[in-house]
C-alpha cells in the first residue's frame, strides 16, 4: 500500500475554485465556436493502437500510453489500445468512418483531454485538455481564414490583450530545402531542426543540421532564407522571388497573401500577424499552411495548427482536405491565472439553511426548496448541529445568507435571514420570501 | 494497417446532433446540482494501479484497463497505471489528498467518463460518462436526504414522468444474514446472491445460495425476510420487530424513517419511494444506506449509490463519513431519446454568408462579423463556389438564412438575405442589418 493516496506523475486534481475558472474558459470557447458555426463532437479516450502509431513521428510514438490486453492475453504483455495523443488523428479517423453522416464541409470543435507520457514539469502535463477546431472538406485559403477568425474572437472574448499569429506553409519549407540544395530525403531532418530555432537559436540549428550530414553551405543558406523582413509584404516578395518557377511554393504564397489580407481586415495588423518562414511545427502530417499563436508579452505558444490534406486518406484511402487549430487550454488558464484575468467567480452557494434537530427538518427542507425556486442556490446544512458551527460552515462556503429556523421560528411559523456580508438579519413568513436584484428578503405586505 | 478506421469495441463517437442532446442533459444536471450547493471537481482519467485494485471486488479488478509502463520497463509487461473505473474511488483518493483544502463538509459533483473492460452490448459500453454527487464529512441521514432531493430535482428538470427510489441499508442486510443463521464469513456471498434477485428471480437466488454452501433453511428464511410489504410503514415495522435488540439495525431503521419522511415531503410518496429489503448493490465498499432509482415504466436502474464510511480511510488511514449517488448518464440519454423527451435542438448555424471569388471576400467577411455581433451564429462559406452549391450546403446545415453578396450587391454596397424557411428575400445596406425577435432583416430608415 506504499503511496496510499498518490496521483500519477504529471496529472492533477481540480478543486472547485479552479474548476469554475476552467468551466468559464471552456464555456467562452464553446460559445465563440458556436457563433462561428462550428459543431461539437466527441471521440473515445481510447483508440486502437494502430490508429495512433506512426502519426506523430518517432518521438510521439514513444510518448503514447498503451493499454495492456485483457484476460488471458494480458500475460503476453501486448497492447491493443492507446490513449488519445491529440484530437487531430481521432478526428481524421472519425471523418473516415462517418463520411456519409457529415456534410460536404464539416466544421467541428472538440474539447477533451489528451495524454502524453512526456517528462512532466513547468506547465507540461501528462493529461491535459485541448480545444480544437477544424474545417474538413474545404481547400485553402478560406478554411484557414475562418479558423483564424474564430480563434482570434476567442482570445478577444477571453480578454487577451492581443495575440500574435505566426504564419508559414509547409510547401515553402519544402521549396526552401530544395533551393538550399538539401537532399529531399533530409527534408524532415531539416524541418525538425528549424522547428527548434526558438529554443536553441541559429547556432544550435546550424550545429544540428551539420551533425545530421547537411553541408555548411546548405545550413547557412537555410538560416539566411528563414529570416523575417521588416514587413509581411517584404517577406512575401522576397520568397516569391526566391521560389520563382516553383509552382507549389507560388500557390502557397498566393494563399498566404489572401490569409494576410483577410486577417488584417478582422483586426490583425503587422503586430499581430507575422509571415514567419522559420515556423516549422513539429508534427509530420502537415501539408500546407501552418500557424502558431502567441500571447502578447509571452514567447511560448498558446495555439497552433495547420493543414493536413493527407491524414484522413491514411484511414479511408481517399484524401479529404482538412485544416485545424488546437488551443493550448492549460497554458491559457495558467496565463489568465497569473495575469489576474479571471473575473470574480461565484462562491459555492448563495444560502445555507440551518438544521438543529429532527423537529426543524420539515420546515428547513421546505425553506431550502422555496429559496431554490426563487433562483438562488441553496443547501440544507448536512447535520443536526449548533448554530455557531453552522455559521462557520456557511463562512467556509462563502455563503451570502444563513437562513435560520430554530424553535422560536418554528413556533411562530417564520424564518430568519442573516446577511453574512452586512451582518443584518430580519425575520418573516416563508410565504413572503422574495429575491429582488439578487437580494433575499421578505415582501412588504 | 488491417482495420484502418476502426474504433475500439464498446466505445462510441458522438456526432453533433447527439452531442447537443448530451450537452443539454449535462447542463441541466450541472445547473440543478449547483442550485443545491454541490461544487464541481475533476480527477485524472488515469490513476495509480494500487488506487484502483481491491476496491471493486474480484470481478471489478478483472474489468480494469491497465496501462503498460513506458520506456525500458515496457518490456516487462508491468502496469503502473489504470483507467478510472468509477468516480467514487478517485473521489476518496482526492479527499484523502486534499483534506485541508476542502471544508469540514464537502459537497461535490463530478461528470467524467469511466472505463470498464466489460462485454459490450445493449446499452453497455466500455467508456461511458457518470455524473456523481457525494457529500463528504456528514453522517446519516441528512446527507442522504440532500442527495435524494437533488437527484429527484434533476429528474424533474429533465422532465422524467416520475422516478422510483429503492431504499435499503447494508446494516439491515448484515442483520438479515445473522437472523438467518448464515455464517458472517458468507455475508458477501449472500449479499451478492440477493443482488441478483431482479435478474434471476427467487429460485435463482435460492439455487445460488445453496450452491455456495448456505443451508436450505437459511436460504428460505432470507428469501422470506427480503420481501416488500404493502406499505413502507409495514416493511419498517416488520424489520424493527425482526431485528429487535440489534443496535446497528435499529439505527439503520431510524435513519430510513427520517429519509422516508423527508422524501415524502419533497414529493416522493409510496409510489416513488420504496423501502426494499432485497436491494443489495454489488459494490463492496457500502456501509450504510443504499439506493437505486428506476424510471417509471422501466425495470433497469438509472441511478444508484450509497454510504461508504470506510473507503476514504483506506487512503488516508482516517475514516471520513461519505455518501453518494451516481447517475447512469448513458441510460438516461437512451431513455430520453427513445421517449422523444429531447426538445427541438438548435441547428448547426443560423446564417451562411456566400463567397464567390476573392473580390467578394472583404464584404462577405464583414457581413459575417456584423451578423455575429447581432447575436446570431454565422459562418462564411468555406470556398469560392456556385450559388446553388452554397444553398445546398446551407440546407445541409439547417441554416435559417443565406446572406448573399454577389457582384450586384458588391457594386451597390448592399447584401441580400434569403430566408430558407419562407423562401422570401430582401436586399438592403449592411449598416441597417438588425435582429428582431430572432429574425434577421433590415431596419426601416
Amino acid at each position: 500500500m506504499g503511496k496510499k493516496a498518490g496521483i500519477p506523475k504529471g496529472t492533477r486534481d481540480f478543486l472547485p475554485q479552479q474548476m469554475r475558472q476552467r468551466q468559464a474558459v471552456m464555456d467562452t470557447i464553446r460559445r465563440v465556436y458556436t457563433q462561428h458555426g462550428f459543431e461539437p463532437i466527441e471521440t473515445p479516450t481510447i483508440e486502437n493502437i494502430e490508429t495512433l502509431t506512426g502519426k506523430y513521428g518517432e518521438e510521439g510514438d514513444q510518448l503514447l500510453f498503451k493499454i495492456l490486453m485483457r484476460g488471458a492475453k494480458a500475460a503476453s504483455g501486448q497492447c491493443d489500445l492507446g490513449l488519445r495523443y491529440d484530437l487531430t488523428v481521432p478526428l481524421s479517423r472519425f471523418v473516415a468512418m462517418h463520411q456519409h453522416e457529415i456534410g460536404s464541409i464539416f466544421k467541428r470543435y472538440q474539447i477533451q483531454p489528451v495524454f502524453r507520457a512526456d517528462r512532466p514539469g513547468h506547465g507540461r502535463f501528462r493529461e491535459f485538455y485541448q480545444c480544437d477546431i477544424d474545417v474538413i472538406g474545404a481547400r485553402a485559403p478560406l478554411a484557414e481564414i475562418s479558423l483564424l477568425h474564430a480563434v482570434s474572437d476567442v482570445f478577444d472574448a477571453l480578454k487577451f490583450d492581443g495575440i500574435r499569429i505566426h504564419l508559414n506553409d509547409r510547401r515553402l519549407l519544402r521549396a526552401l530545402v530544395e533551393v538550399c540544395d538539401i537532399d529531399l530525403s533530409q527534408e524532415t531532418t531539416a524541418i525538425m531542426a528549424v522547428d527548434k530555432l526558438g529554443k536553441i537559436g541559429p547556432e544550435g540549428v546550424r550545429t544540428e543540421l551539420c551533425e545530421r550530414g547537411i553541408s555548411e553551405a546548405s545550413a547557412q543558406a537555410l538560416l539566411t532564407h528563414i529570416g523575417i523582413n521588416d514587413t509581411n509584404e517584404e517577406t512575401l516578395s522576397r520568397l516569391e522571388h526566391l521560389f520563382e518557377g516553383r509552382e507549389d511554393a507560388q500557390t502557397a504564397l498566393r494563399d498566404l497573401r489572401v490569409i494576410v489580407a483577410a486577417c488584417e481586415q478582422f483586426g490583425c495588423g503587422r503586430e499581430s500577424l507575422l509571415v514567419d518562414p522559420s515556423l516549422a511545427r513539429g508534427l509530420n502530417y502537415y501539408t500546407g499552411a501552418i500557424f502558431e499563436i502567441q500571447a502578447k508579452g509571452l514567447d511560448s505558444s498558446i495555439a497552433g495548427g495547420g493543414r493536413y490534406d493527407h491524414l484522413i486518406g491514411t484511414f479511408s484511402g481517399r484524401d479529404i482536405p482538412a485544416v485545424g487549430i488546437s488551443l493550448g487550454f492549460e497554458r491559457i488558464c495558467v496565463i489568465m491565472q497569473e495575469r489576474g484575468m479571471f473575473s470574480q467567480m461565484p462562491s459555492g452557494v448563495d444560502a445555507v439553511v440551518t438544521l438543529f434537530d429532527a423537529s426543524t427538518l420539515p420546515a428547513s427542507l421546505a425553506a431550502s426548496r422555496a429559496i431554490r425556486t426563487l433562483g438562488l442556490s441553496c443547501e440544507l446544512y448536512a447535520g443536526f448541529d449548533k448554530l455557531a458551527r453552522q455559521f462557520k460552515y456557511a463562512n467556509e462556503r462563502g455563503a451570502r445568507y444563513v437562513v435560520i429556523i430554530g424553535s422560536d421560528e418554528l413556533s411562530n411559523g417564520t424564518l430568519t435571514i442573516k446577511d453574512m456580508q452586512s451582518g443584518t438579519q430580519e425575520t418573516g413568513a416563508m410565504s413572503s420570501l422574495v429575491v429582488r436584484n439578487g437580494t433575499l428578503s421578505f415582501s412588504q405586505q
